[in-house]
């Protein structure tokens, strides 16, 4: 019997890097086993140094080999699986998916800072920080754009699911838990990331009990 | 006559994104024409915006379209021009360098903050704000393993120039001039980048006094 590659993730409710790693492996197909570790728990503390050399979530372990960065880890299937279709075949329209996604994994400080992920909660006009209102015009900007432009009439970013759709998709839940609305496009694409088989079952395993940290809510 | 590629850039004494799209384009041999915008200037404010849709530098017009975010220019040379080797032509080594550049490229932000890079000065024992210490160590960690582990006995952290150098280069401008040491291995990594003739050229002009800003460096 083939022994399933690993994801280590953190608590569903609050952990959007390991939903973007989480959701481009689902949504691709990729078969592997999730290991749950409670952000700021003695176990995370013990385990996460072994898992990852950052101590962080997501990490993918493939019986050979630990990728850490959520990014790293979709870019690999990529690479590995091109008929997943994480990328854009189109190697110029690629470069603009490459772009926004970088622009998520390095950028919005302030809407990662004043609005974390937190899925079960609704909190409609809270988390409007200093920068939130440029950071949600310019996230509006990249949806509408990209959807207009590179979506070939689909759902998604860039037609169909990519890796740009999985960066975003923990922006999404953050617009839905602070009661963000953008523009008619805007809105159409945050119903449907929603709306993914995948991101119900998220929805569904994030406001387990368990793994809910309710007096320190985490960023 | 064809027409060059345009970069645009920031001040090469503190702009260290600038930096990581100019050397990965140099190295791997892509002929382009450098357009140098001072930042913080009325010139910047003005055509920032028009050049990249994140109004920020550096962003790469190839004379059809525009690509912003350094790592994604230097993906999508590696993209179509992939005898640059601009990667690791391995898949696996590959996606631990795709790891440690998303790592820089998302993260390190103590020492982004407390330690800016800022070519022409010499700032020995400075910058030791909380947090640096910290992710002194883990770059150090990185040169170290990378270089061992993947460098194939060559200068690079993955044996010949990568994306991952470039990502990199900065910071080592940062430890030269912030005076920060490593173990050998670091050392010699730190040697290699700033041995680089396009390295030296850089910092040849990071030093021309028009596009020094004396009063308020730069982050």
């Amino acid at each position: 019997m083939e022994t399933l590659p690993v994801l280590y993730i953190g608590n569903k409710n609050y952990s959007s890097w390991s939903l973007r790693a989480w959701l481009g492996l689902k949504v691709a197909g990729v078969e592997f086993e999730e290991k749950l570790v409670q952000l700021r728990s003695d176990a995370f503390a013990a385990q996460a140094p072994v898992f990852s050399p950052t101590a962080k979530v997501p990490a993918f372990f493939d019986g050979r080999k630990t990728i850490w960065e959520a990014m790293a880890i979709l870019e690999y299937i990529a690479d590995t699986q091109p008929d997943t279709l994480l990328w854009p075949l189109d190697m110029d329209i690629r470069a603009i998916a490459r772009a926004v996604s970088l622009e998520m994994h390095g950028g919005f400080g302030p809407l990662r800072s004043h609005m974390p992920m937190n899925c079960r909660k609704s909190l409609p006009g809270l988390g409007r920080g200093p920068g939130v209102d440029a950071d949600i015009a310019r996230i509006g900007e990249i949806f509408k754009t990209c959807r207009t432009q590179y979506g070939q009439g689909g759902d998604f970013l860039f037609g169909h699911f990519s890796i740009a759709d999985a960066m975003y998709a923990p922006v999404v839940t953050r617009f839905k838990t602070y009661g963000v609305t953008l523009d008619p496009v805007g809105n159409a694409y945050m119903e449907t990331i929603l709306a993914l088989p995948d991101m119900t079952a998220w929805y569904n395993d994030a406001t387990v009990e368990e793994w809910i940290i309710e007096d320190s809510e985490v960023k």
